[in-house]
C-alpha cells in the first residue's frame, strides 16, 4: 500500500498520495508534478484520479498538469465556481483504491464548497481524513477569504463542519490537512507535523470554544490579504498553462542580462550575506525558500523577471515562482556576481552590522531609526528591541513613507533575511541609508541586550 | 522538524529518525544506515543518540554502524542481557531533541526489557509513541521467543504493558511500531500503514478480548521459529561487525563462478520465470524481494556465498542479505545465465506450469501429487485447491520425505514466486520430476478451476 | 571548458556537447535531450547553436526538441531537402564557442550535403573534426542510401570527402564521428571507441586502396536498408513531434492489457530466458537493449504499441522506442508476468535448450532443423553449426516460408538473445515446434561440439 | 568497452578506468574511489590492477582505498623508493583487459622511475599511451622535485623519456596524462582537454627545442614548491589511512563550534561575498572549489580543522580535504553564520570594493597601497593595475611584513576569490585596514582604468 504526503516546503503545502494494486489517487497536487508519478510508478500504480479539496488561493494547482500526464480524471470542490476543468465532487461520492475507499465529506467554511475526504481501510474503518484548509494542526482555515460582509456566515458554516463533521470521527483517526506549519492560510499552525482527531479536539486552541457563537467571535478575524490570492483564484478557476508550454529561462551572460534589465524585474535569490555584499543595482532580495511566502506580495505580475539564484542551477528558485504563477521568467546569471565583477560592471552594497553594533547605538536617538518588519505575533511571542518602529515587510510597500529618509534606518526581523528583503525595497525606492542587523531578535535576545517584553 | 519512518522492505521494519533544531535522535536503525546520516544532514541535524527498543531478533541491527560514524550515542533495551556496548536504557530516562522531548516507557512482553518511547511536542503534549515489538497495527508482539514455558508470563507482561502504559495514552496519539505488515515477529499485521492509540483501542482484534486471562489464553501462543533468530540475538546483543570491514563481493567470471561452486552455496536471486527456464546446477531459487523472508531458513551461517542476482547490480540482494547477517558473499556472475551460456556451461530447468495446464491435470490421481507449500492462516483465507498436500515452505527441509520421489510434484503458492524456493530445494535434493504452477492459487481462483473453501 | 560525448547506446549514436564561458553548442542532438541542458548548465553555459552533420536515417534527432526548450538555433546539412525548421549551414561558415571556433566543412558522400564540423582550440590549432557518418573508426559510411544507380557517385563524393577534407588535417587531430560500434550506418566500425586522423589513415582498413577507384569499387556496396530508415528520413526533414505533446503510457491491470491487445501489438521486452518461460500469447520478444536495433525491422509504425517491460520500470524501452520514431505507446503492464498469472490468464512458453542437448541431438537429420539468425559476417568470422541453415533475423519476415512446419526448428545466434527474437516471430505466425539454443554460437564454440570453420 | 577519464576538479588531476569483458584496470586512482567501483560494475568488470604512473606530491593516491574495497592488485612505480605496499612494476610487463593488452614503459624524468603504460587495442595497434606526469597537453612535468642540483639530470631524463618513448609512436595516438589545466605539477597545460601524438610533437611548446641541451636548459627550472608535497610524498610511499576509519565530522551547534575554536583551526569556504560580508573572527577564507590549490599553502597538518561550508552540505569541501590529506576535520556549522548570527554571536567583516570605486583612489599614493596576489604568469599575461604590488598569494605568509600596516591595503587577483584568502591572511596576522577589489584584474580590464600592459 502506497500512501504519502507530498511537502512543498515555503508553501508549507501538504498534498498525498494513496495507492494500492494498480490505481492511485493524488489530492492537492502541486504544479511540478513528476513525483506524483514517479511514486506511482515505483509502486506499480496508475494515477487515476485527483481530488481537489478546494480551490486554492495560495499556489497554483497542478491538477491539470498531472492530468495531462496521466490521464487522470480530475474532481474539484467549490462546485459554484465556473470551472473550466474536470468534474464537480458531489457530498458522499466514492473511490476505489485498490482494497481502499474514499469519501467525500461536504465541509464548507474556508470556502463555500471546501471538501474533505474520508480513508476507509480494506477492513471499513475509517482510518484518515484529509481536511484541505478546514482542519490544521492547532489551528483552522481562515473564514475572511469571501469578504467581511461573509466572515460571520462562513465561520458559522466552518464550525458546523469541523464540529459535525470531523469531530464525530473516531479520536484514533489521521488527519491529514493541506497545510503545515509556515502556511498563509491559517493565522498559526502547530509544530506536530502529523496529527489526529484526538489531538486536535483536544489540543487545538480553536477547538475549546464551548459554543458556536464563541468559535464564530474568534475565528472569524479579517487577517492580512496577500495581493497574489486573486491571482491565484483565477488561474485555479481557468486551470493554468502547462509547464512544458513556457519558455525556459535562458542563461545570461552579464552583457545579455544588463540589455534585459530594462524591461525585466531584477529578483535576487542568494541569502541575506551575499546580496548585502554586493548585488546588481535595483535588485529586489528574496532569499530562496522566502520566495513562496513573499514574492507575491512585491512582484507584479505582469513585469518579466530575471534572476540571480543561489548556486549555478535556478531550478529551485524557478520551482518556486512556477509554483506562484509567475511563469514569465527570462533568464537568470549562471556565474553570479563573481561573473558580472569580472566583466566590469558596479554593484552595490547593502551594509550589515552585528547585535553587538547595533547595541552599542541604541541610545542614539537623533542619528538611528529602528525598524522591525516582523508581524505581530512574533513581536507578541518574542518581544522587541526597545524603540523600534514595527512595519510588517509585507505592508512596507504602502507604509513606505513612514520611514524616514535622513536617518540611518536599522532594519531587524527574526534572523536578518527579511531585513534584507525590505533593505532593498527602501534601496529601490530610494532610501540610502539603511542597515540590516544580523541574526535579528534571535541574535539580539540571545546576547545582553535590552528587550521589551509585552506582558 | 525532522519526523520519517525509513522502512526496509522485505523485513517489513521501521525506524525513526526525529530532528529538531542541531540534534537528531534514531530509533531502531538498520545496518545499512547512511539513509539517516543523510537525512540528518538534509536537516542541518547531527545525530545525537540511538534508542533501541528491544534486543531484535530478525535483523541485525544497525546501532554499532551508525554510532561509529557519527559519534551518537547508543541506548540499548532489555539490560538484563550481557551486552557488549552502549548504555542500559532506564525506565523513564529522557532525551532532548531540540524543543521536543523524548521518555522512555518500560512495556516488557515481547522480550523481558522492551522499552517503549514517548515523543512529547514542545507544548509538552504526548504526541507519538514509539513501541517496537510490543504493539503493532492489528497485533501484537510474539511473547513466545524465551521458550514454551514462559509464554504465559511474558503474555502477562505484555498485556499490562499495553492496557496500562500504551491504551492510557490519549486515542489521538500516533503509534509507531518497529514492525507493518509482513514480518516475521507478530502472528498478523494490519493494512494500516500509520496508526494511533485510537485505532488500535478500537480496531486491534488483540485488544478487544475481556481481561488479562483470556489475553494470555489468545495471545500466548507458539509461533514458527525461524532459525536464524539464535544467529540475530547473539550478533545483536554482541554487537556485529562493521560493513567497511566486509570483503566487497567479487564480480566472477563464468569460469571463477564455477571454480568457487565448490565450497560455497549457489543463491539464485531471479524471479521464478528465469530460474525455471534456466539455472547453474544446485542453485538454490529465492527472488529478491523474499530473501529477508527466506534466506535464513533455507542458508547455513557457516557457507560461503556466491549469487546470480536479479540484475547486473548485485547490491540489492547483498543489501538483504547484510540485514540478515549473511556477511560471507565471496562474489556473483555479473553477466548473468546469458554469460554462463555463452561460456558453453550447461544450465539445468524447472518446468513451469499455467493453472489452466494443472486445471485439466487434477482428476489424474495417479500421476501427480501437488504440494502446497503456503501457511496455515493464507490456506484458511483463501481457500485450497481440493486434493493438495500442505507443507510450509519453511518446514519444507524437516518435512521433505513427506515428498513423493515417483511421481509429478506440482508445486503451488500464492503466487509461484514461492513454489519456486521450494521446487529447487526439492530439485537440490534428488527430487527430478517436480513442476511450479505460474500464478498460484491467485491465478487458480481467478480462473474457473474447482475450489476448496474452507468453512 | 565542456567538451563531451553523449553516448546512446543500441544505437551506438554519438553526439556531442562543446562548451566555453557561457555559451555551448551541441552536434547532432538525440530526442531525449535533457542530458545536453543538464550538462551546460553543470557548466554555466548555454546552448546557443545546434549542429546537424546530416540528414540522419537510423534514429529521430532532437534538434527541435533542443532548440524548443534552449532557444538554440538550429543549423542543419543537406540542405537540398525541403527542411521545414532550422537554417542550412554553408560550407566555411564559423561560430564561436567561447574562446573556442567551429568551421563547417562540407564532406558529401554518405549524403549529398553531409557536413564535418572542425573545431580550433583557442590558439587556433585545428583540434578535432566531427565527421558525422563521413568517416568512422575502421570504417566509413555507406554510400548506398539513394539508391543503386547512385552508389558509384557517392562513394566517388565521400573519397573525395574524406582523402581532401579530412586526410589533409594533422595526424593527431582527434576524430569525433555520429557513430561507434554496432550501428547499422556503416559496415563495420572499430573497438577504438576514440580515434585521431593518424589511427584511421595508418589502420582503418577503407583508407588502404591505393586509389579512388578501388576505394570505390570496395566501398560502392550495397548493404541491408532496414524499412524505418524512410521513416526516420521524413520524420527528420519535416521535424518529429514533441515529446511533451504524446501521451504517457498507462500502468495496465491484466485485464486492461488484455482488452488493448486487439488493437495493439505487444511488444516483450524482458529477456530470453524469461520470454521463453511464460509470455503473453501473441507477444514479440526483442530484449531491452536489442530495441534500437530490431524494432524497426518488425513492428509496423501503424500499429499502437504495448509493452511487457524487462522491469517495473518502462522508461528504458520507451526512451530507446521514441528514438526510433515509435511514439505510440499507450500502456504497460507494470507487475509484469507475475500478475499476469495471478490474474489467472493463460501464458504461452518457448522452450530452450542448452548447447550440449542441441549436441547430441545434431545427427538426427530427420527430427531436427538448425536455423542460424546471425549476419553472413559473424559466421565468417566465428564459424557455424555443421549443418545450420542461415536466414539472417532482419530478413525472416520475407524469407519465413523457407522454414519447414513439420520438424522441430532449433533456432540459434551469438548468445540466445536474436534467436528468441526469431523464435517469437515464427510462433507470431504459426510454427509451434520451435526451440531456442541458449548460449548461441558463443556457447557452441566453448564446448566440444563440432564447428564448421569457413577458410 | 568501458574507457573512461574520471576528473578530480581543483587538482585538475586525471584518473583513467579501461575495461573489457569482465576486466578492468583503474590508473591513478584518488582516494574517494567509489567512482570507479561504480563504473566497473555499470559495465560488468571487476577491477582486476591498479596502476600507478608515478609517486603523487599533489594529492593523496587511492591506490590501497580501492584495493581494500576490491581486491585489486596494486602496481607502483619509483621502484627504487622504500613502498610499504603493492609490487614494484617492471619496464615491458604487461596486463590484459578482456582483448586489450597494456603494455608499462619507463619514463624517467619527472620522477626517477615514472612509468607510462601503453594501451593497445584488440588488433595490437597502439592506442592510448597514459604518460602520468611526463607529458601534458602544452606541457611535461617538473623536473625539480628532487632538489636543485639534480634538474639537469631529471631534465635530460625527461627529455630522453619523450624523444624516444613516447614521440616515437604514431602521431595518432591519443595521450592521457595525470593532470590537466591548473595542475601545479606542470608550469602550464594548454586548454586541450584530449590530445594526441601529433598534437603534441607539433604545437606544445617545450618539444619545439632543437636538442637535449636547449631543452634541459629551458625545462629544468625551480618551481614553486608547496609545503605540503613532502607530506604528500611521504602518505603516499607509507599508504595513507582508510577513509572508513576517519571520524566523521560533527555537525556543531554555534556553542560547540565555538567551544572547538580555541584548539581547531576555522575554515570558511563560502564564497568571497559572503565571507567578506560576515564570518566567524579568525577565520581563514578558502573558496570550496578553491580548497586543493590553497589548503596546503596555508593549513599546518598538525592543526585540526573544523568548517563553515559553502552550502548545508560539507561533504564537497571535506571531498577536497581528505584528498589534500587533511583527515583531522572535527567538525562544521550547519546553519551557517544565519545560525551563528542568531545564537547572538559577533562576526568580523572585511570590506569589498567594485573596481570603480579603486579606479577613483588609484592616484591618492598617500593613502592607498594596492596589493596584487596573482603569479608572475598571469601578470605577463594580462597586465597589471599600474603602482600595485605583487606578493604572489602562496608566497605571503613568508612576505607579509613587506605589506604595511598603516595605509589601506587594496587587494586584487584575477576575480576576487584570491583576494579574500589574502585578506582573511592578513587579517588574521593583524592588518586590520584590508579591502578586497571585486573583479579583479578581469573586472579593471573590462572597465575604462588604466592597465600596465608589459611589453
Amino acid at each position: 500500500m502506497l500512501f504519502e504526503r507530498i511537502e512543498s516546503e515555503g508553501l508549507a503545502h501538504y498534498s498525498y498520495i494513496i495507492g494500492d494494486r494498480t490505481q492511485a489517487i493524488v489530492i492537492d497536487p502541486r504544479r511540478d508534478c513528476d513525483i506524483y508519478i514517479q511514486k506511482a510508478r515505483e509502486a506499480g500504480c496508475r494515477i487515476a484520479h485527483i481530488l481537489e479539496t478546494h480551490r486554492h488561493e495560495d499556489f497554483v494547482v497542478g491538477s491539470i498538469e498531472l492530468s495531462v500526464k496521466t490521464g487522470a480524471q480530475i474532481w474539484h470542490a467549490d462546485a459554484d465556481l465556473n470551472y473550466k476543468y474536470g468534474t464537480a465532487v458531489q457530498d458522499g461520492q466514492e473511490w476505489r483504491v485498490g482494497r481502499f475507499k474514499i469519501e467525500a465529506v461536504e465541509t464548507p467554511g474556508h470556502t463555500t464548497g471546501s471538501m474533505s475526504y474520508l480513508l476507509y481501510d480494506p477492513d471499513k474503518t475509517p482510518w484518515v481524513v484529509f481536511t484541505g484548509d478546514t482542519l490544521f494542526a492547532g489551528g483552522v482555515g481562515r473564514t475572511d477569504l469571501l469578504g467581511t460582509d461573509r466572515i460571520e456566515q462562513m465561520s458559522g458554516y466552518l464550525y458546523d463542519s469541523i464540529f459535525t463533521s470531523i469531530l464525530s470521527l473516531n479520536d484514533g483517526v489521521i488527519v491529514c490537512p493541506a497545510h503545515g506549519s509556515g502556511s498563509v492560510c491559517a493565522e498559526s499552525i502547530a509544530e506536530r507535523t502529523w496529527t489526529t482527531v484526538g489531538l486536535e479536539r483536544k489540543f487545538n486552541p480553536m477547538l475549546q470554544f464551548d459554543d458556536r457563537e464563541t468559535f464564530i467571535k474568534n475565528v472569524g478575524k479579517e487577517l492580512e490579504r496577500p495581493p497574489y490570492f486573486k491571482k491565484m483564484e483565477k488561474l485555479n478557476v481557468r486551470g493554468p498553462p502547462l509547464l512544458s508550454s513556457l519558455q525556459r529561462p535562458a542563461a545570461l551572460s552579464p552583457l545579455d542580462f544588463e540589455e534585459r534589465m530594462e524591461d525585466s524585474f531584477v529578483l535576487d535569490t542568494r541569502f541575506e550575506l551575499e546580496f548585502g555584499a554586493a548585488h546588481v543595482p535595483g535588485a529586489l532580495s528574496i532569499w530562496e525558500q522566502g520566495l513562496a511566502s513573499f514574492v507575491g506580495w512585491f512582484v507584479p505580475y505582469t513585469k518579466r523577471i530575471i534572476l540571480v539564484p543561489r548556486t549555478e542551477d535556478p531550478l529551485p528558485a524557478l520551482t518556486q515562482l512556477y509554483r506562484m504563477g509567475y511563469d514569465d521568467v527570462a533568464g537568470f546569471l549562471p556565474g553570479g556576481m563573481v561573473a558580472w565583477h569580472m566583466s566590469g560592471r558596479p554593484s552595490e552594497r547593502i551594509e550589515t552590522m552585528t547585535v553587538q553594533e547595533l547595541c552599542t547605538r541604541i541610545d542614539d536617538k537623533e542619528g538611528t531609526w529602528i525598524l522591525d518588519v516582523r508581524g505581530k505575533g512574533e513581536i507578541a511571542q518574542n518581544g522587541a528591541i526597545p524603540g523600534a518602529h514595527n512595519i510588517h515587510l509585507t505592508q512596507l510597500p504602502e507604509a513606505i513613507n513612514d520611514v524616514p529618509k535622513d536617518r540611518t534606518v536599522f532594519i531587524f526581523c527574526g534572523s536578518g533575511l527579511r531585513s534584507m528583503t525590505a533593505a532593498s525595497l527602501l534601496k529601490r525606492n530610494g532610501w540610502d541609508n539603511v542597515k540590516v542587523v544580523l541574526g535579528g531578535l534571535a541574535g539580539w535576545s540571545s546576547s545582553t541586550c535590552p528587550l521589551d517584553q509585552t506582558p
